[in-house]
């Protein structure tokens, strides 16, 4: 069960309004790297969790991500104060007001459609989905997707700290910044807790798979490193072995039933390409009589 | 430069088709630990990496994503090449082809509107979006969000191959999952190879917040484990010392100018709630003349 | 600041797993009207909320809504627990593997990609997404939406109780729904205790159309009802009188400049139609030689 | 069946092109709150109804609704009309054509993408979604989403009304505007002529929970009013009061098959925490020889 | 403006209540291929369209498929008619409703979430949206676009007749199918009408680039066609002769400023890769003491 | 198999940083007419598609889009190093980084969450979706989708054309848009080749009503064209000719089961709409005691 308390995380002392900073803010609000994607990654997860330890540090600090879109939610409001009541009071010249609320970023649609107040949407208005949350009930990879993910967010709070001139702001931003990596570090010595965790699952990889680094990418600029090089790696460069590597054709194929063959060669039948001619086609119908167009673009 | 060689770089032998088993393994061609995530995350970090070995190696494992999205995407064409052939045709009565394209997950999607055809969507039918694509434009998170992935993906393998009894897709699934397996590999190599990796970015963490546990859910089942015991932690745990952590009053506030204030109050006068009374509510005319509906709920 | 403790707001008895069912529960875990949805639409209300007494409210019953959704996610994950398990180690024969996370619903997607972990999406697998929280930042506005959403909710856990065989299921979707019932006579309470709250905001509307009723749908089965009858309806019939309704001629003009124009002007001369033959085009190319299937269809 | 007549509802006399001004407006023509959103809720409620009155009121309104989707397209196409004609000719300096469709809201996108042409989305470029459509199939429901949502749309237009300049544009949207205030009185008026339409559906409320009031935040700010206090309310405070209300443990529990409880128990052997030793990690390994920034970190 | 009239556009004489059928339905309700999609491509295009001859035809077509959504939208309401009184009455045992709303494809969400009532979902239970609208406001383009859509939604009604045992569902898809063959040659002959459509747009393509085939998939099935062969193509088969095109080195650069030659510096310096050592990584520590799981990997 | 070579497809040659323009950029890189879109769409149609010459066109083009999304993507990354790299390492004033990632278009977008870094999503920071892939998988349909949606990208990449003063940036854009012209050119090619390829698929027509032209819109303006004149087309003009065209009565029926007829009627009855009365309803309530405000409102 959750409870509230009226006091904040961290008290949250703002400046001045400033719709376009505010704007900024909606991205840890409503983002994709934000605390209400952190909140749900973890609270999913601990409730589907078996291990009492673990299930116990996912609810934790799923609650303190709640605590902390409150927080960042609070920034966004008192940024958005000054231009909802005037607008909910068209309390200026419209010229004004049309300034006010399309100060930058995107605060035009902060004012319009949500009034100001802090809207589950990125920065760029986009709605929160729940394609961000990426927990699958492994315990080894949804530990390893929130060590990521803290470290993401870390980031964007130091992306907004760069770019933000207030000092009440930048503050709170410093403390939800911090707690990112306190988070990160918890969820590191959980993964690790788990003898084995490498690879993730049960089912063992193929032997003649496991160890091959495939070089895709060839020409100047093709590198070396840790990850493709050294006695663990096998390095495959020729393209040839890197196509159909079970030393099949490289085909694919499937047994149809007759029934299906007949189906199947009818469609081929009755759309098949024609390749003997060379068809007139809405293009050059559309190229115009003199065909000038055509011409200057063919050459 | 892209490239392709017909060749698959897995061969393909599928031993019937099962369209009910393609609508599953939609989930790894556009769910979101699918192919197209994989390839689509590394591709846009190599674009705007500047470290040349990593550029190498992300873009080598993009277009090998993008090689297996391939292999994916051709064990579903042979899996739904019955009921596509049938469909178009319309070669059987329309009872049984109701049958054939209902023959569970969501193969009724697959066949209707895809026409049989790899779609771009995840099992359910959810088309792909970017919003799966998590990089961020760091090195150090992106290459843990890969690693995460990368552990994500091989048991979302481990689980198709556990619900597949034809031995031709398992084989190719087996190879699927296993490159998953050397992908995590290389990327933790590359991660590590950064010095100071941790924490992310260039801003240090306020000591005073880095290194508390704020035990936010409490009650029987309250763990200690080493994510938040041990000399590194401070272990906070009265419900008093988790709000307002920064000593303030855990309000947020912003200073407004006297005609902010002015229209704030306006707002507020015009919609203020009367404590004074109780209102007669829709809810109260809808509970109907006897109210005997309130009562039944009201007890 | 949110807070949690260890024991539901209701205990959660299920009888057994069933992975079908708990496809269904998803709907008002991730779904439009879960308890996500609204726990998200009355906390980003609170969080811009001026008025006291409202933002107490809507804290008070965001949290509740919170708790309602750990409920519903524990109800998922203990319906889920077998499939999960049996997925994980592969402990079944493939054939009955497939069976088992294809048991109906959209459960093959609630097995295979989130493992049995309640997820944030609704009973079709689509994610949850911030466009189903309409608030807008107008109390009296929001507060009719909060009415609105609550008799949704208290709807759609009447339809899951209506197809729930198990008994402590059923209960824990009996408490969830009674409470929907609660909120929403609260919010009423909310709304009507502000006074002058229709219609809402603060423009008036224009007299003249303000009483209009348009009879835009005609023919047998016209209706008229206390919606469209009485003195205070003006109930306008005839066509003519409902296009145009300011008398002016229906157009839509904008006022050019000079450049502008010329611009508009070439664009129509290199776009305009040809009105004066009958042009051959793409589909009587593809008509074929004789054009037997154009005649088909043509009749 | 709908026919279509070539007068506007609403004569658009607008003044002078302004794409920033036309990317606002698309908050009303694509948006949430907009008349897309309007007809298709009554249109999809209009389909299944069965009532005949409610069916006929529902029909005439998303038909209107429809007619103002296309006096707001129509007031977007007059503001874009510029901008269009210059970028489809390149009619200017690139430096000023750049100038021109990166006026300032979404016009960048409006121009680039859809040419000028208004867009089915919000004033933030989101694409529209049916996501927005709360309609349920329950006419005590739907009418409540009905009165909600042009309440919605009233304050929608007021706030575009207090930012437009321009005479005409405004006019318009004054009609639009005064429209949704009669719709709302309209499905009031249907509303209310439903018997006994709360609680809504069927089932009745459990009456231990029906009168209670959680008071789930609490701290300074704690508030009492007509929607938790009087006769009819239940006030529960005490936090032991709110968890397990039923009287139960607050545990979620399921009975398993024994196959059941083995795969289950193998996952958590697999995968159990070691709660023993405090296990070296990731973070520790990239946290640098000198470890000197963990130390700034960790202070 | 809209107009409205009782009667459908074609009689829907359906047989017997199906929900699984109904929700096969669905795809031409709200589906990418569906009539909402039709209706808002063509009415969207109709209110830019400059040419008077095309914004007719626009909306005549526009309001036509408007007609035809109600005429599809009316068979899924017929379809559901009677799961959804039963559902809403709870007017049977638990487990039969139960199977009644799981009748195959995505009935579940259709009863549950919507009532029966027809939704703007695909087939899947994916809420429609405006990204399925691919207007650009350039009209040699969107007429293609027309054509394509057209010919697309026909295939999809003729699937679904494919699959439609009901006799009155089947005859009036027929007519529904047929019109989109209407529709289809009606935009072809307005493509055609404007005279030198072929290449679109104003700007002439660069000679060097305009009749080249890149052949960029090679190997056993390399085939020649009349888009790659004959005196208009220059075939390009030689991997050099693909890549930097225009005689470049085919990197990317841009000219940077001091201070930002700087900053990318210093993040380049702080986060390079280390290629002199093989890191010790997470994987390494997860392998577990004996490492015995990554034996079984690397063989 | 795909594979990679170093080398872009096109030399880009940015001359300075330019955030602003960057934005605008993506909309061909994760737009919906954008290469990621277009290779897509023909890779998914290649993977099924039969005909080998079709097949080995289709992916021909997909790699070449590829080889294109490459290429777009350079020219974002280096139009977006310099504010990546100051905000990496925060080295200029908050104030300074504030106007730089706010430069215009939605450059705040991907600075602050992508880093700079090329992201999917268009240039209103939409997520790319498949949505926007409309490939069905029959190849007459899919053909036409590909000539319109190369048609569409052309005329973007001309747009950006006619904004960008960069003249690097330029050509590249000019090469890009040439080969949309080409693709188109090679569609049109196979679409013609393909004999009978109108209309598409195998049923035929209803004759009755396969050249009927519904005139739906009336009024000035009406319009006569070789799409709705001539000997090939029936004008139906009046408005009783456009409904129940197939003679029926327009209503949409079905037969029900007696325990579905019982279920319905309760249905209707417990809802049934009370016409005698004129309820007092929520806006009554809420219009004030002396109902000022509803009297400004109504005149």
């Amino acid at each position: 069960m959750f409870m509230h308390n009226k006091r904040l995380m961290y008290t949250v002392r703002v400046s001045e309004p400033d719709p376009k900073l505010a704007s900024l803010m909606l991205e840890q609000f409503g983002g994709p790297q934000g605390e209400l994607a952190a909140a749900m990654r973890y609270f999913v997860q601990g409730l589907a969790e078996e291990d009492p330890g673990r299930k116990d540090l996912l609810i934790d600090i799923a609650t303190e991500e709640l605590s902390h879109l409150e927080v960042i939610g609070s920034i966004v409001a008192m940024l958005t104060k000054g231009v909802k009541g005037k607008l909910a009071e068209g309390a200026e010249e419209t010229a004004d007001m049309l300034a006010n609320i399309t100060a930058g970023g995107d605060s035009h649609t902060l004012s319009l459609l949500y009034g100001g107040g802090p809207a589950l949407t990125n920065s760029a208005g986009v709605p929160w989905t729940a394609a961000y949350v990426d927990s699958i009930g492994d315990p080894t990879c949804d530990l390893r997707s929130n060590i990521a993910a803290e470290s993401r967010a870390k980031i964007l709070y130091e992306r907004l700290m760069n770019v933000t001139p207030d000092p009440g702001v930048k503050e709170a931003l410093g403390f939800l910044m911090t707690r990112e990596v306190a988070h990160q570090k918890s969820f590191e010595k959980a993964l690790y807790s788990i003898e084995n965790n490498f690879p993730p699952g049960k089912l063992p990889g193929i032997p003649e798979y496991a160890n091959k680094y495939y070089n895709m990418s060839q020409g100047p600029g093709d590198a070396r490193g840790p990850w493709n090089q050294g006695e663990q790696w096998e390095y495959v460069d020729l393209r040839q072995d890197q196509s159909a590597v079970d030393g099949g054709d490289g085909n694919a194929t499937v047994r149809l039933a007759a029934a299906e063959i007949a189906a199947v060669e009818k469609v081929a039948e009755r759309t098949k390409s024609d390749l003997s001619r060379d068809p007139t086609t809405g293009a050059d119908l559309g190229a115009g009589p003199g065909a000038g167009k055509t011409k200057q673009v063919s050459g």
